[in-house]
C-alpha cells in the first residue's frame, strides 16, 4: 500500500512534472530536473531519519534480497566469518546467501519455537572474529520483531529494516549498515535504500560486480548506471509525506495505536489467535489464525467483499496476516477490527 | 520518452487497476491480479518478437549495465575467454566489466576512427576458444549501429539491444542472449529484459549472487525476489501498444522514415554535420554538430523554447543528439527538422 495522498500527487504529475512537459519517467537521470528530485529525496530521508553525515545513503535497483549477497561482498573486508540471528524466513534467506561467501555463525535461533519468540540476550553467542552481525528487525511472515537494538560493541551491526523503516525513530549511529526494500514502507518494488557508514566501504571481495560495490555507488550518487528513477521519485514523495505528518515520532504514535488495538481485539477473543510472545510482537505484520481454521477461506472471501484486501497469510505459515504499514490508515485497522467482530458473531 | 497513449492509460489506471481497488504498485507480485499482468506482458513480448520457445524471457531489476557482469558470470561456463566488439562507449563499459571475470579478446576496434565506422568483417578476429561473442548493436552516444548480425558459428552471440529492441524485426534464433535496459525503447528505468537460450544456463561462476543466476530467475518466472512490478506492468503496456500499431514490421517502417528524413536534412546542409559512415548510421540516435560550434548553446536554448527537449549530446562527445526511439512520433522529427531549417536561415 502507498499513502493515498502520495498516489494522487503522483497521478496528477504523471504526464507533466511541475510544468516541465515531461513525465518523471521520461527524464534523463543526469538532467537538472531529475537531479533536483533525487537530491531532495535524499535530503528529506536524511532529515526524517536524522542520518549522520558519515553515512552514505544509496538508492539501489532491485530489492532487499539483492543485499543478501552485497553485504558479505562489501563488509567481510578480509574476514572469513559473519554472525547472523535466525528469527524467521527472511533471516534464513539472508543466511543461506551469506554462506556462499563466508562461514556463518548463528547468534540465536528461533527455529525451535516456530519463530514466536527471541531467546534472552544472555544466551546469544557472538563470534569475536565476525566481520559483522546481521539481524532482521521485523520478520514479516511470522510477525516477530526485535524490541531493542542488539549491542555488538565494535563489530558493525547490519539490519534488514525493510518493514520497519520510517515506522518510528531509530538511532542510525548504532548501525554499520541499514537496508530496506522499498515496497513495504517506502514506495514501489524494485528499489532498495542502503544507509552505510562510509568507513566500512572500499574493500570488496574479488569478483564483486561493479554495480554491487557500495563505494562505487556512493561516489556516483547511486548513478553509476541509470537508477530506478520513477521509484526513487515516488520514495521522495513518501519521505515528504512523512515529514508533513510530523516525522517519525508522529508515525510511531499512529503505528503503535494501530497495532495495539488490533492485538487487543485478537487477545480479547478466543475465536482469533496470535502465537507471538507479546514482547516481540510486530507493529507492522500481525498474523493470526482462526481457532476453527476451516473458516479461514470464508473469512478471506467476506473480508474481500468488505474491501479488506491482501489478508491471506504467507503460504509458509498460512492463516491470516494484517500488514499495517505506514500507508494503512487507522480507519483501515478499525474497519478490519469491526469486520472481525461481525464475522465472529456470525460464526463463533 | 514513453508513448503518450501508454502514459495516459497508466495515468488512468494508476489508482485503481481495472476495478481491483488497487494500484498496480500496491499489488502483491504473487497475487492473481499481478500474475496476470506479468504473464500477459511476457506473452505479448514473445508474440511481438517471435521468440522461440527454447528461450527464457526474464524481467530483471536494474538496467543493462547489471548484465555486464551477469553475462560472464553465467555464460563463461568453464571457459576463460570471451570475444567483444569495441564500437563505442557501451562496448567499452561491457568490456571493462568482463575483464574482471575473464580474458577479453577484441574482435574489432573502432577507437581509431572515433567510433564513426565498423571495420569490414574480413578483418574481424574471433577466438576459437571464446565462451561467447558480445556486441553492442547500437552505440547510443556515437550513433553507430551494426547493419547486420555477425556470424559467430557455434559460439553464442550476445547482444546489447537496449536501444534497438522493438524498433524493427530481429531473428532471435541467431542469438545466445539478448539484453535490453527498458528505458530506451520499452519502459521506465530500473528494468532489464533478458532473452536467453535455455541450454546455456545453469553453470555459473563461483560467487555469483543467486539473483544474478539466469537459471534461478528463469525457474522462478523472474520472481525469486520481488521484481520491479510497476516497470514490468508499464513495459507490458508498451508491448501491447507495439502490437496495436502493427508489430515490428510497422515500427520498422516508421523508424526508417523518421531516421531517413533527419539524415537527409543534415546531409543537405553544410550547417549541420553527422560524422558516421552512412552504412552504420543509427536509426535511433542521431548525433550531429554545427559547423560553427559556437552556436550550439543557442541552438539548444531555442530548441527548448520550441518544446524540443533533451537534445544535448552526451558529455563524452558534445554536440547535439536526437534520440528518436519508438515513442518519438514522426511529427516530433518533422518539428525538429523545421526548427533546424529556421535556425540555419537565421544563423547560417
Amino acid at each position: 500500500m502507498l499513502p493515498s495522498d502520495v498516489m494522487k500527487k503522483a497521478q496528477h504529475e504523471m504526464l507533466d512534472w511541475q510544468g516541465s512537459s515531461m513525465s518523471v519517467m521520461e527524464m534523463s537521470h543526469r538532467g537538472v530536473e531529475y537531479t533536483s528530485i533525487a537530491k531532495q529525496a535524499e535530503a528529506d530521508l536524511r532529515e526524517v531519519m536524522a542520518i549522520p553525515d558519515n553515512y552514505a545513503v544509496l538508492f539501489l535497483s532491485s530489492g532487499a534480497s539483492a543485499q543478501f549477497s552485497m553485504i558479505p561482498m562489501n563488509l567481510l573486508r578480509g574476514k572469513k566469518k559473519a554472525d547472523y540471528f535466525n528469527t524467521g524466513s527472511w533471516s534464513r534467506k539472508a543466511i543461506a546467501e551469506a554462506k556462499r561467501y563466508c562461514e556463518v555463525n548463528i547468534v540465536s535461533d528461533s527455529t525451535d519455537n516456530n519463530f514466536t519468540t527471541i531467546a534472552d540476550k544472555s544466551t546469544w553467542q557472538f563470534s569475536a572474529d565476525a566481520a559483522y552481525v546481521h539481524y532482521t528487525v521485523n520478520e514479516t511472515i511470522h510477525g516477530l520483531e526485535f524490541d531493542d537494538i542488539p549491542d555488538t560493541g565494535d563489530i558493525p551491526l547490519v539490519a534488514d529494516l525493510s518493514s520497519t523503516i520510517l515506522s518510528r525513530p531509530i538511532d542510525v549511529s548504532r548501525f554499520g549498515l541499514i537496508y530496506a526494500g522499498a515496497q513495504k514502507n517506502i514506495g514501489p518494488a524494485g528499489l532498495c535504500i542502503v544507509i552505510v557508514r562510509r568507513d566500512l566501504l572500499g574493500d570488496t571481495l574479488a569478483g564483486t560486480p561493479t554495480l554491487c560495490d557500495y563505494k562505487v555507488q556512493d561516489e556516483s550518487g547511486s548513478m553509476h548506471n541509470t537508477p530506478a528513477t520513477y521509484s526513487w521519485y515516488l520514495s521522495g514523495l513518501v519521505f515528504d509525506w512523512v515529514k508533513q505528518l510530523g516525522g517519525l515520532t508522529a508515525m510511531a504514535d499512529i503505528n503503535k495505536r494501530k497495532a495495539d488495538k488490533l492485538y487487543a481485539a485478537i487477545d480479547a477473543s478466543s475465536f482469533y489467535n496470535n502465537p507471538v510472545d507479546k514482547r516481540y510482537r510486530s507493529w507492522m505484520n500481525i498474523p493470526f489464525t482462526l481457532t476453527d481454521n476451516s473458516l479461514e477461506a470464508d473469512f478471506l472471501a467476506q473480508a474481500k467483499e468488505h474491501g479488506l484486501l491482501t489478508l491471506k497469510g504467507h503460504k509458509e505459515v498460512g492463516g491470516i496476516r494484517a500488514s499495517i504499514y505506514n500507508a494503512m490508515p487507522e480507519k483501515g485497522v478499525d474497519a478490519l477490527i469491526n469486520f472481525m467482530a461481525t464475522f465472529e458473531q456470525k460464526h463463533g
